[in-house]
């Protein structure tokens, strides 16, 4: 066989970067290791038995058509149910402007596809979520960021950049990879930054049903925001990640591009998995409300443990915000590289994810990310203890941060 | 609201063609429309209790592990399976080599990502598969063509164009729109045009079991080709297009970059699915080779009814080859414009789909895909004998098609 060579692979490809977080699930998912590093639920808590019964349901109820091609829009049911969600939450919405799509990652694409030119600036928070900037780089964007604190982005350099950029991505609900909720008044100041620009916003909410603390009542930026916006939610967190059904919300004009993207990108998402998730929506939604309490409270323990490990084992080297939601912990380490880190902590059993993954320009070296969901509070304990010594280590060695 | 204008959208959406099959499929799923216009499988041949026990199993074998993220290759068991079949028609193959797409449409977009710059040439045969138009429309190649025949594509133009062309996408089984399969004759002068030109070459072959004539022992192009290949397959058209499950095999350094950007689009396919295609696959596999057969008897007969219905009522006035295989018969109708036609039929109650929609460049008017694998063969002769009315209507109407 003739060796492709690089030649052969698009200027896009090759500009776009792997996900350390996915290239590292085959190590990660190894028993021995207590893993920080992916965004993985708790598998035990997966409504199994209620998922069993839907798709035995979908395949009964609906037979031979579960199986068949579909409309590219998604189902139309289900889009109701989650049109009806989001008119509950103050976006009014019918299901004409709803598209379920193969993952929240797929309704990244697409809107890459739909509105971002190469070379176009667009703004992104810092530190964003690693996979929201591979599917963007893939459009091959001039990527602007805009830093973000516990309460939201800099106001400044919104307002500036949204005269510049022709989107922005944000996460206002425990973000990925902060753990920051936007506040009310910073979500008034978030909008207001951006009003009048015509910029369009994205607005991706996977773990807005993922509170410990105080429920999630502040309202969408979409709802507030008088400019054309996207968002964008999921099922994974909060029913199953392997069903691979995230949806998307567009008004009219806009869904009209992105449901040519769809089509061409894999005509539609899987009929049957729909048909089910919808059933089991519908037959189980008492089950499901008991469900996601589990999930918080189970998840509140795991983040607890963390952040007391933390807090007794690193108080003066880390800096952090306790998360009141969500799946991760993003720990600040000053003087600490956090990539030089990693193989040390690895190779003593724990893995975690540099934080150098999550900026689109100029990474910083010294924070990692840690999730806390896919791991019992014990291993936590354990796991901060092996990443403390890993540190330890790394400080033995005489590496300091800033030095060279 | 403020609303969006076309600036909001990106170049390469606006120049994305819509499917008009696609958009169709609202229309022709009603239940009073005779319906030639989709490429559907019966549903009543769905193997649905096969499949009913397979998603059970999958989910009481495995458990939480079908409902969780898993890595973006796809399952291993079933790449295994995958790579055995690719084995046994002549191209020695790994699981490694294998990745799961979501549908085999999936695998055109990545393809497209992977290796096709804006404004790179790239070989596609006239006419070609809409989706693949619409899929690589995406990353705004400069789409040459091949003109095609009964028994492959002409052979002079696809020498000249290997030597421009960064790839070149063929269906070489019972091809869509036109129902050709090149002979073993054919396929050794397409790889030897293409010899040493470096080109890549991109396999479509969804069709290739359905053969109603001389079973498919022709090895596949990329048996035969020693420049890089890659081979796009589906079990959409043989077991259910639902699942949404497709397959796409390249060598190590090609699937480097094609899994880079799958992990972006969307992560990966369906953990559940795959596993229950698996099971399917296994604990089925006597069942699967008899719905096979149950399969090329059923679709065989309705071909059968096609050809006859046309040779009766279009004799004079059609042109076209019997397809020994696939979903779909070509036929060419001298004079007539076929956009035109398509108003005029679906007023009788019959779709199909004008030819147009099967050109990168320059579409051909007098042309029309008509589906036999949906419609059962007395619906089939009265769905011909209502596209003979439309077109003696059109006819009386005064059209001619050439004259203006």
């Amino acid at each position: 066989m003739t060796h492709p060579s690089s030649s052969h692979f698009s200027r896009r490809i090759l500009k776009t970067p792997g996900s350390f977080i996915r290239e590292m699930l085959n190590v990660t998912q190894q028993k021995e290791v207590i893993s920080f590093a992916g965004g993985l639920p708790e598998p035990d808590l997966f409504p199994l038995q209620a998922l069993q019964h839907s798709f035995q349901l979908a395949l009964e109820r609906e037979g031979p058509q579960a199986l068949q091609y579909a409309n590219s829009e998604g189902y139309l049911p289900l889009r109701e149910w989650i049109a009806a969600l989001y008119t509950k939450r103050g976006i009014p919405t019918t299901a004409q402007e709803i598209l379920i799509t193969s993952g929240s990652q797929q309704g990244l694409d697409l809107i890459g596809k739909s509105f971002v030119d190469p070379g176009a600036p667009i703004l992104v928070e810092r530190p964003s979520y690693l996979g929201a900037l591979q599917a963007f780089s893939l459009v091959e964007p001039d990527f602007h960021e805009v830093e973000i604190g516990a309460h939201g982005p800099d106001l400044e350099t919104l307002q500036r950049e949204a005269k510049e950029c022709r989107l922005f991505y944000t996460i206002p609900d425990f973000q990925n990879p902060t753990g920051n909720r936007y506040s009310l008044h910073s979500r008034m100041n978030i909008v207001g930054a951006m009003e009048g620009s015509g910029m369009l916003l994205v607005e991706d909410e996977p773990y807005r049903e993922l509170w410990y603390d105080v429920e999630s009542n502040d309202p969408p930026l979409a709802a507030l925001y008088h400019g054309p916006s996207i968002s964008l939610g999921s099922f994974s967190k909060v029913i199953s990640p392997g069903l691979r059904i995230g949806y998307l919300r567009a008004e009219a004009l806009l869904m009209k591009m992105i449901l040519r993207a769809k089509q061409a990108t894999d005509l539609h998402t899987s009929t049957l998995t729909q048909i089910a998730l919808f059933h089991y929506l519908t037959q189980f939604s008492k089950e499901h409300e008991t469900h996601l309490m589990g999930l918080r409270n189970c998840y509140r323990e795991r983040r607890d443990a963390m952040e007391s490990a933390i807090h007794e084992m690193l108080r003066h080297e880390a800096r952090f915000t306790t998360p009141g939601g969500g799946m991760f912990l993003w720990l600040q380490l000053p003087g600490v590289s956090a990539t030089e880190l990693f193989p040390l902590a690895l190779e003593r059993g724990v893995a975690l994810v540099p934080g150098i993954s999550f900026y689109a320009n100029f990474p910083r070296e010294d924070a990692i990310r840690l999730n806390f969901t896919n791991t019992a509070p014990e291993l936590i304990r354990r796991g901060v203890e092996k990443m403390v010594h890993a540190m330890e280590s790394l400080r033995r060695s005489g590496y300091v941060y800033g030095s060279r």
